[in-house]
């Protein structure tokens, strides 16, 4: 028996509701981080993994497009891997995120190296990429619509790290304030591509599946950062305390 | 026994003599299309099953991109993918090609839709994508390396076509006009850095494969529009004359 297609907005519902259960924003090494509980060494564990999410989201990109036969839509795409890496000699996002890095004591080349990131880190986002490289279109589509969710926690982030720490400040949170502009406009194209694409029943699991996928991705990084640096239980070869500082 | 590396030149001049042996300027297809021999349909073939390579370029450069850890390598390389694709709305090469389309009398709908591309053509395309999806970084790389040999087959072709056919024009060669300022600037960067990082034998040996590979992929699409429009041996599914016209 093949269940029923979902109306528009039961769909864009359901998607809501993934963020509202499992979303990043809910674990507890954010409210950590915000609430200025972290301590330093805990704040650069998270910058050093973060950093190998970031700069691997370019590559996710990349891997859409190469798999999209549509011209247009490879062209609105582009624009994620501009955003994120910018341009020859001056950097996007990805190096604004190294001004994090040097602002909490990282030497900016250790964490772009991305030796001490932790394994579990690596096979997190590493499951993303192959994700949007092989999975259907639709759910490699709809794998990036975190984003919906994305502006709350940027601006808790950059409110809570203003008020705790002493390295924030707008030059450092360069990277936060700039996705609020542009994380809304990929947003609101996905999400129309996908409530429109997403008709049949099957195509409609697809995309919460991926979704739901995706908040996964996010949550076991911080599992991990909780586990090897809250809990103090660092596996091997990931950084520690002392390590890639700035001289 | 492990042979010995090449030294630089040789290896610059191994790399030069595979276009001298195997590209696609030797192919008779070429030579019939250069000198005036084709017939317009045999002209519209080829613009229907090269828009099939054509525009699966900036899939197989976002393939590059996915899996290159690099940020400033990933900014060089998206300017192939910028050069083909374009902006939103205006586009580029690729939509210069269906000038070209229009112009020998095809509907570009019907050619942008891909439909009607011989089996073959698309077998050697998607293997190409493949190749640099999931071959050594150092062989994707040299696989685009025929851009070498590019410029010269360019200009016989522009010259070629204006002196033989009605439909050619500087506006319905755009395309051609255009990738002389734009292969070079790639190459030399290409060439340059596999130079730089084919150092072992293993990997010059890979880099050379590759471009042989690639050459393969080009002769490939010659042999099938040799087979299935000059000799008329066309396969099912693929296009016939009068189909997909200019209403």
């Amino acid at each position: 028996m093949t269940e029923k297609s979902l109306p528009r907005d039961a769909l864009e519902a359901s998607l809501r509701r993934i963020g509202d259960e499992r979303y990043h924003d809910k674990h507890p090494f954010h409210h950590r981080l915000h609430s200025g509980e972290c301590s330093m060494d805990e704040v650069r564990a998270w910058v050093i993994n973060r950093w190998y999410y970031q700069s691997s989201i370019p590559m996710k990109d990349a891997a859409f497009i190469s798999r999209c036969r549509d011209p247009e839509l490879r062209r609105i795409w582009r624009s994620r891997i501009a955003d994120h890496d910018g341009d020859i000699g001056s950097g996007g996002g990805i190096r604004r995120w190294l001004k994090l890095a040097e602002a909490v004591g990282l030497d900016p080349e250790y964490v772009a190296s991305g030796r001490g990131v932790m394994p579990a880190t690596r096979f997190a986002v590493d499951a993303y990429i192959r994700f949007v490289r092989e999975e259907p279109l639709i759910a490699a589509m709809a794998s990036s619509l975190t984003e919906m969710f994305a502006p709350a926690i940027h601006s808790q982030r950059i409110e809570g790290l203003l008020a705790h720490y002493g390295f924030a400040n707008e030059d450092t949170l360069a990277y936060f304030r700039r996705r609020l502009d542009e994380a809304p406009k990929d947003v609101s194209f996905t999400l129309e591509w996908v409530l429109t694409h997403a008709l049949t029943r099957a195509d409609q699991d697809a995309a919460l599946a991926a979704l739901s996928f995706k908040t996964d991705v996010l949550w076991a990084q911080l599992d991990a950062l909780w586990l090897g640096y809250v809990e103090g239980r660092t596996p091997p070869g990931a950084w520690r305390p002392g390590e890639g500082l700035l001289p």
